[in-house]
Formats: structure tokens, C-alpha cells, sequence
């Protein structure tokens, strides 16, 4: 007798979508927070709301099809009010004012949309299958050309009634330190930025500091924290000092935001992590001798796993988090 | 023929205890948050762990004895664990080392009891039934001899695996700022305490500064902000700029507050708020001009309207939160 075929299981999955000014990728995410297949296509911002929209959702209903896809979640870089889907504005995307993106997603994909702010969907991702697996309060700080993060409370992605909640880098750490790109002064930002970084070494070497960093011709407003990565490594004491001093930083607010919200994790991704030590020693440092014992024992600080998968991981995480029954 | 009387309604009733180091105030609340009745017995701390807690609910037992009380909610000073009902320590309670207060309570009154931090009684009451009533997201900041604070996030209150969120005095405003009583330094409490507002009259003093502040002899550690309030009145420019700078420093710190939480209403409590637009001018413009616009155009700047009795309502209605059905 032949046996007959078992019923196939089918797993729920999701599409998230990581729209970025640049680039534009999809992860059709399992109820476990992995990554099924992914794509990844240019934005082509310049285009405008609507051509870039349609081919979001080309892409998206191509994914889609061959998968049993339930629904969609979406980052999106820029202001913007989660529960009616809408974007206020996005600086990379020229066109996206007031953008109703949650409806014609839906209509274009027949699939329900939750849309989020591409910060606080990184986050969730990483709370959901990354570095914050298993804990309910979390914060994450991304460390990149500025300084953004997500919160975490009671288990869910905390937003604020605006969607702006999580902006940590524009904690205040010295109300009369250096201006910041927000318009105030002495934000984190200021100091624990890769634009931060590029500042303080053109500067030094302007000065004349003694430093083996040489910044390669026509790199000064772009070159990486890399750079003074491998001086570092090298040996190379202002290199140290300069990472360190982002350490610092870093660890100043991380004790303010113990002291503010007794996390249990505070998580950090980006590039500049890539420092290590020579940022997360002072980091762990400034942060425990400045908050309070109880919380600052208990508090875990930990790398990001998911890298540049975060955004479209927590999309998708977002997506179960308000679709699956 | 005689008109039968009605039957009487009975509206639930929970009892709130506001436990202190000196007084420990009572209170008979009902649903809507208005106190019933209240009482205020000496906790003579002094006596130890046991006989203040049998003291406290010999009154309690009278008060509910009155009431058709359903049970009970007690704000304490001092680190603990909410879930469990025990408080680890208490500054200005000898004895309380790990005291296992709430099976205490309970055993003695045999009602149910909810215990929290004094301070985040007191954020939940002014959330329930006073300037929070109506929001769901919620800073308070308790202006006294340090700052404290309390965090309502999505209707409810926050308080942290370690119960110690909302340390909102302890956030930096700036990390080589004056020494804070928490052994960190440029603590907001450094700049907007009555010890800060002590400090810098003190030390002004010392040095000569012209005003027409005096310190009455014997008030060197205990003056209140009202001395440089009614100096600031009669048109004293130091005194006026003792204020401005607290009202500046508290509006540093809400602009952190509202880059990282995007909170409906921030509400100041505390003898300090007496000074009124002293330090209320100035901390609207810093918070105003150091946030985000959104968030910080959505923020409502308000004064705490419960006074001395939010920690008794505050904890009253925890306990509705926890045993009404």
C-alpha cells in the first residue's frame, strides 16, 4: 500500500520591508524571526511618493506569491503617524509629504500593512529574534552617522503618541557642549556619532595633534570610524582617546537611561560598534559608576545580532505582532 | 403608608497608605479618586520594622473598619520589589532590611495589599485623579530636596525589573557638572533641588554676591526656596537668577525627557513649584527650544494639582488598579 502524502504544514510568514533613501529590502520572516528569503532593490527616492510605492509593492507581491504571506510590515525613515499609517515628511524621500503609505500598500497588495519609524522596527527586531530575545524592557541605541534607538517596555515597542519616543540621540550630556544637527547642544549625538568622530579628528588634525590617522583626499566628510579603528589597534594614543572618549559618552547616557528606565538590556548596533573594547570599556565603566547600584548590576550590555537585518526582521516581527491571531 | 427606605449603594473603596520617615498619612478613597476620609499618625521609625507596621495597621483596621474598604495600597521610601512586596532597605526606616511588608500587612488586616515606591504612588495618583487624569503617557517630576519622579507609559504605571524607573533627578545634564549626592556629578538634582537652590545661595553668600537674601541663623541646611522666592518678588536679580537657572536646568532635562519618552503631559510637584514662572518661564523655553518640534509642540507643561495627598490617592489607586474586578 502506498502511504499517502502527509497535509503540508504551512507556517505563517510575513513580509518586512526596510525602506531606506538608498535602498529597499524585503525578508519574508517566520513566526521565529528568520529570514525565509529576502530581496533587496534601489529606492530610486528621487522618483517620487508614488512610482517609488509601486515598485515596493511589485517587488513585495513577488515575494509574496510564492509564499504564504500574511502580512506586511514597513520601516520608514522620517516623522510619521504609526496608527493611521501615514509619513509626515522623510528627508531622503522627496515627495513623501503626508504620504498615506499604510493605505496604498494595502490596496496595492490586498494584505494588511502596519507601518513604523525604520528606528523603532530595528529595535523590535532585535528585542523579537536578535540580542533582545527573551527579556520584556530593552533599549537599543544605533550608532551610526547620528544616533537613533528604540524602546522597548513591558514587552513591546514603546512609540509615544508622536512615534518620536526613542530619539536617544538627542539626550542632553552637556547642555553647553558641542552644537548638534537638531538645533541643540550637547546631545549624545555630538559626541558618539560617526559625524561626531570625523569632527573631532579633522579638528585634531588641524591642530596638529600627533596621531598616524591620515584621512585619504576628499574623504573629510565621509570617512568611516574604521580609520581611527585601526590607528587604535596600532597603538596609537590620540586614535584610543578618540573612541574612548565615544565610550564615555555612550556610558553617560547609558546611566541616565538606567536611572530613567531600569532596562534590563541596553543594546547597541551600528557600525561603531565595531570598536569594541576600546568603546565598550568605557562605555561599561561610566555607566555602572554613574546610575544606581541595583539597576546598573542588573542591567545587561550587549552588541546587536541581527546587523543589517534588524529593520526588516522587526517589520516583520510588527506584522505578527498585530496580524497573527 | 410609610415609604421604605432604599437600599444603601456601596461604592468600592481601597485605602491608601503614604508611609514616611516622620508622618504616615491615610486615606479613604473611592473610585473616582476623592478622598473619603483620611488620618495621620507619627511613624516613630525609630521603633523598628515590626512595631511601625503593627502601628500603621491599628489605624488602618480602624479606618476600614468604617468603610467598606477592599483593600489597601502603601507607598514606601525606600528600594524594593513591588512583585514581591518586600523592601529591601529604607534610608529613613531603621530595620527595614529585606522587611516583608506586604505579607505583614495582609496578615494583619487580612485584606490585600499593593506595595510601591513612595514616589511612584504619588506619579500614579497625580496620573489617576489629578493633572495626569484623562493621558496615558505621563512624566512626573517631584521637586523637593532631591528630584524625584515617576513614569506613566501606555496607562499604566512603569517601574522597571528593580522597581527604581523614573530616578529622573539622577539623568546628567552635564557629565562634569557640580557633585551630586548619588556620587555622580551634573545630576539634574545638582542644579533643581532645594539642597541645589541651598548650595548656590550659600556659596554666593560666601563670596559676596549682592543680595538681598539672608539666611536666617541656624537655617544654613534647611532654608526653603521661598527665601529666594520672595527676594525674586521684591525684584532681586540674583534671585531671580537662582530661579531662572533651576527653571533651566529642569528644562534641559524635559527636553531629554521628551526626545526620549514623546510623553503627553510632564508634571512638576514639590514646594518648588511655588516659585511659578521663575523657573517655569525658563523651563518651557529650554525644553521648547531643545526637543523635537512635534513632541515637544504636542508636551503640556503642568503643575502636580494633588499636593500632599497624591502618595495616599496615588496609592489607592494602585490598589483599584490591582483588586477591582
Amino acid at each position: 500500500m502506498k502511504r499517502s502524502k502527509p497535509w503540508p504544514t504551512f507556517a505563517m510568514l510575513m513580509l518586512g520591508i526596510d525602506l531606506g533613501g538608498t535602498d529597499t529590502k524585503f525578508g519574508i520572516v517566520d513566526a521565529d524571526g528568520h529570514i525565509v528569503e529576502q530581496a533587496k532593490i534601489p529606492t530610486h527616492a528621487h522618483e517620487g511618493f508614488e512610482k517609488v510605492i509601486e515598485r515596493v509593492a511589485h517587488t513585495a507581491r513577488e515575494l509574496a506569491s510564492r509564499h504564504m504571506v500574511q502580512g506586511v510590515g514597513m520601516g520608514v525613515p522620517g516623522p510619521m503617524n504609526s496608527q493611521l499609517g501615514i509619513v509626515y515628511e522623510a528627508p531622503n524621500l522627496p515627495g513623501w509629504e503626508n504620504a498615506p503609505v499604510r493605505k496604498c500598500l494595502e490596496k496595492l497588495l490586498g494584505l494588511p500593512v502596519v507601518l513604523h519609524n525604520d528606528a523603532n522596527a530595528a529595535a523590535y527586531g532585535e528585542f523579537w529574534a536578535g540580542a533582545g530575545r527573551g527579556c520584556s524592557n530593552m533599549v537599543l541605541f544605533s550608532l551610526g552617522t547620528g544616533v537613533g534607538g528604540g524602546l522597548i517596555i513591558n514587552g513591546k515597542l514603546y512609540t509615544g503618541p508622536d512615534d518620536t519616543a526613542g530619539e536617544l540621540g538627542h539626550m542632553t550630556i552637556d547642555f553647553e557642549g558641542p552644537p548638534c544637527n537638531c538645533g541643540s547642544r550637547g546631545c549624545l549625538e555630538a559626541y558618539a556619532s560617526a559625524t561626531a568622530i570625523r569632527r573631532v579628528v579633522r579638528e585634531a588634525l588641524a591642530a596638529g595633534v600627533q596621531t598616524s590617522i591620515r584621512i585619504p583626499q576628499g574623504e573629510e566628510e565621509t570617512f568611516g570610524a574604521r580609520l581611527v579603528y585601526d590607528a587604535a589597534v596600532q597603538g596609537d594614543p590620540f586614535a584610543k582617546q578618540v573612541l574612548y572618549d565615544v565610550g564615555k559618552a555612550l556610558g553617560i547616557a547609558a546611566a541616565s537611561i538606567i536611572n530613567i528606565l531600569n532596562p534590563e538590556r541596553l543594546i547597541y548596533s551600528g557600525a561603531l560598534t565595531g570598536a569594541g573594547e576600546f568603546i565598550f570599556a568605557p562605555l561599561r565603566d561610566f555607566a555602572r559608576a554613574r546610575a544606581f547600584r541595583r539597576p546598573s548590576e542588573r542591567v545587561e550590555i550587549l552588541v546587536a545580532q541581527l546587523g543589517a537585518d534588524a529593520g526588516i526582521v522587526g517589520a516583520a516581527g510588527l506584522a505578527f505582532e498585530s496580524f497573527s491571531c
